[in-house]
């Protein structure tokens, strides 16, 4: 089969060639296993240099393991954490955050993916409820959101400060961060801890690693028993320098932010393109490298099909089609064309009919 | 830092060449992500055609993960599962099958790492002790044994045997599985499934990947939720063809024995020329890549020492060290010389002093 | 402190005469702990003749873990239940279901605190988002519901067929059971396992008793390893007579029904009562032994200070104040009436201030 | 059927009179449900009188839902308790310390059912196996023993020392602490918390309870989520008067020493009058309650099957069977011969045959 590329979503795409190459250049001898390792030491440092002195960084094996087992770090058994209805830990997760971190998440309906302190307030538990309530101990956003518009840092600023005043702390799974920092102009700190997020979950994949996350502490004191937590909740890699040597090459020199910035570029050309085919409009502004698009369900499903074997997801809404489209790092201008080509024809099915 | 190898452990080895080169081969355009990949197609294929043909096979993301999401297939929160005292799963896998599996293990002492039917019935419990009792379910073994013995052919089939008989099923910890099929000169499924095995965690860090690993079930009957239970094991790739790939290289043409029967041959030479060396004593055959001696405490904490970076696990029995060397996929007979002279001199340390 | 009554909860109120004459009654010498006792198999035959042939009735500890265990034998970690959000597994039982279950509850917005299969169908999932999405297994709801409603029998049928045409079971928290039962004039397994429930959780202390409920299975094969689960679920009474001889003395010649229709009364009384206030409202209908009322919240919170030492539960709805009271089997129509004098007064404080 | 009384546990006995009327004496008028009663109110001022100032007393439901929510409050998940190999918690409890509170238990053989430092060093963990290891932070004891043997308060404060020393919490199940003290001549806090105990399950059930438990901490610090954890442990009474009335009944005037002291007196002349008999030995000193005897294997089956419907446990180690006895609060002298009697003729079968 030729290789191809589509939208169905960034997980779909490969490994960016300087990171497969940097799992050669580790590939020397012998080292310490689990971390013990020079790899592993760079990527500390240079997350100390991005995220502060104090940082502590914790290689992972997946998205859904550094967001529980960062949960776990952030909460006891029985507590809360207030979420947006559409995040990947409530949609995603299988429950992992219920049955292994032993919480429960208190969903919040947004029209834009993204939590205000308003809207996070609707959740607060009152003191007399305990304890048959489960108190919200963590508030928990994704930078970028699930449905891909971006938190300006004030936004963050502002959810970090509510979450603190109430005793919360501010969780974020940053599985696109970079997408969010490249979106804003701004650093991964400036896009996350630097406005107030206690545990950053570090997303990888999605920026072109083959495998591999990482779960930052800006506060050493909250990252104490969690070399414990990560290996419990079954992320400890033992040749651990190869999720590292991923992450050093992301974070040396800002390299995340090319094919970051590429992913997103793509998706905004592809949300303009789109927004000009007639019965096509954007579900939601483009501000990372999702595209939401709605129109007719039948055109919708024709459409869809003829993504195949690059299905995107379409939900319906009565008669309307909602799809999401996700541009990756290797995403092309001509991969672009090529999609929209599709979405006018699916739209327009029998002219001559 | 010039690379050098050492015999601390076959996690701190680097990743096989052609492994290595099986991530970049797949790295072709965009496929479907959780598996829904070729290579992962391929993977079934190949496992079929080894394990039987009613075989479902998992990647999975590391050792303990695996071990875990199997038992939770095997048994229900509350029960129980009956393993030898120096099993993974009581000793190094920080209670996760306990927190996370929600099980009891029910350790057995052994003198060589491996249970024997006699040895599992001292566990079995009385049925008027239900339901205050944690009722085993499940047997569990290593395969190579954790002190680097072997189950041949018969003593697993004794063990499926004396399990099923009793209501249990015969887990199999395989992250050395390769070593042991070497050691016996058989395929890794006569080496396991075909002597009764249900269900079967296959390793391949230790034979040369770089992470991954994978469970199979040759009863589709007990897959049935393993779907669910992977991912909420935390144990789901997103990437999942970078997994897939490297177990396909090992299953391939059986390249697994390559890597493995070097790594084993290793073991051998160093257990014979250590033996050879005055106050050096073997404390388990050497059948598989892992060599365990003793010596006076003195004599191994100085060879300890001077094994740096690569500082192997000593044990202290009274005045007594018991070693253990690991030998990798990428050991040459001239580390084992290197090693054996470093030995000879921690055993004789002045002679002229 | 002169013994009083008031309407904050039926939890407030003290055990029936009649079943405290019980306990003394069955504490004859030694029996077998742990259900092996005369009075536990008196129970199974009483069960067995209240629900069906085929019934298994369990003696538990307390309400939240009634409703745990059961959903433990209906569901594995990693699924989903279906539910009102006002369901009491959801508002107060801390995270059990979520931490001790494994369990995701997927809430559902009612008016009245019912659940219908349209409401309910709003959560199932699709199958494509196996296995990421938590799979609903079971719908649950409170009979009668948490807002003082009662299901029909055609109401509960309903659910039940919605259920079981998608692959699910129904849990019904009966923790109240009785009061509905009695509103419908039907027997408690007319309201409930008669009409399809798969699980029930049959509630004593709102009824009556000092301590204790039970979970009744009627499909002997769901209750297979429940004695394990209700072990493990710390629910298994090691005196097991003293929680089954006040089920027995409510199930024999349905003198549930007594307590439970007198609370009953008091609550229409008082609903008809308070309606004839000015500026009090019946926010439900009346149909068990809870009455939810709305006033202007000042008012609302003048009354609520008043009725101390039984201060009842207050939710603010903006300018509006919602009180829950709750008529207990001990409630008198001189209690009812203090109140209601109570409520007038406070509706009105200061006629000549 | 007539009441009788047997030796088989002291589970099987019933409710102690005056705590029974204690029942009643409570059952006036409406209180506050969830322990917000004068009662619960009373036990807390006992409480602080027995355990020192500072004590919070936590009623609970069962002595197994006492322990693992006393764990939680002690140890989060993946971590370590240190026990002997006999414990409550490793033999009786269905894994639910492991399912529900994530921790492994490290058990101990011991001769005497009681724990020593020297024992307990055993399974002292070593920094440099964190995290893989599961980590001991926790020290639980049975006093009295589960074989009926009584820790002097040095043996107690001794443990305390090691386990602080250690950075571990000593935890005490005293499901028959009143024995313990009782034979000590001491008082509970002085067999138990005054020597160092972190934690304390008091039992209340053998002591002559109907139901119910407490678990009692001196550092208030300790108790700081423990309302969450018992609540979510699944162990909140709603009508918590009816528990605290009968610990109430117990500690007031030191009356729970009456119904120990007995149970210990018919103990000691049972293990007294048995030990005469030809064949029958003590297999532990009788210290409390329990006494354990051994006899050939033959005489003990004989002797277990005369003792029904009161059949008292019998292990056998090979041609030896040892019999567990236990004598209650409401055992008679009478009884003891009655038993003794038994004894005798199971162990001379056939004296003409």
């Amino acid at each position: 089969m030729e290789p191809s590329r589509g939208f169905a979503s960034d997980n779909c795409s490969g490994v960016h060639p300087d990171l497969l190459a940097a799992l050669g250049r580790v590939n020397q001898g012998h080292v310490g296993s689990y971390g013990a390792d020079p790899e592993t030491a760079r990527l500390d440092e240079l997350a100390r240099r991005e995220f502060g002195p104090e940082t502590r960084i914790f290689p992972m094996l997946n998205g859904t393991g550094a967001n529980v087992a960062a949960l776990r770090a952030m909460a006891r058994p029985h507590q809360a954490v207030i979420c947006p209805a559409t995040a990947h830990l409530s949609i995603d997760e299988t429950a992992a955050p219920e049955a292994i971190a032993g919480l429960k998440l208190l969903n919040v309906e947004t029209g834009d993916g993204k939590l205000t302190p308003e809207l996070a307030a609707q959740r607060l538990a009152d003191r007399s409820d305990l304890p048959h309530v489960a108190w919200p101990v963590v508030v928990s956003i994704s930078q970028s959101s699930e449905v891909g518009t971006v938190y300006s840092p004030d936004e963050v600023r502002a959810l970090a400060d509510f979450a603190h005043e109430n005793g919360m702390l501010l969780h974020m799974d940053g599985s696109r961060l970079a997408n969010a920092a490249a979106s804003l102009g701004a650093g991964l700190a400036e896009a996350s801890t630097d406005c107030g997020v206690d545990v950053l979950c570090l997303g990888a994949n999605k920026n072109g690693a083959a495998f591999g996350e990482a779960v930052v502490f800006t506060d050493p004191a909250l990252a104490d028993g969690f070399p414990v937590l990560r290996k419990g909740t079954l992320q400890l890699a033992s040749k651990m320098r190869f999720v590292s040597a991923q992450l050093v090459a992301l974070l040396e020199d800002d390299f995340w932010r090319e094919p970051a910035g590429s992913a997103n570029a793509m998706a905004t050309a592809l949300g303009e393109r789109a927004a000009r085919i007639d019965g096509v409009e954007l579900a939601q502004p483009v501000e990372a490298n999702a595209v939401f698009i709605t129109l007719d369900l039948d055109s919708a499903e024709r459409f869809a099909a003829a993504c195949e074997p690059h299905r995107p997801l379409l939900f319906s809404l009565g008669e309307i089609g909602v799809i999401r489209l996700v541009a990756s790092w290797d995403t092309t201008i001509d991969d672009v064309d090529g999609l929209v080509a599709k979405l006018a024809s699916a739209q327009d099915p029998a002219p001559f009919g």
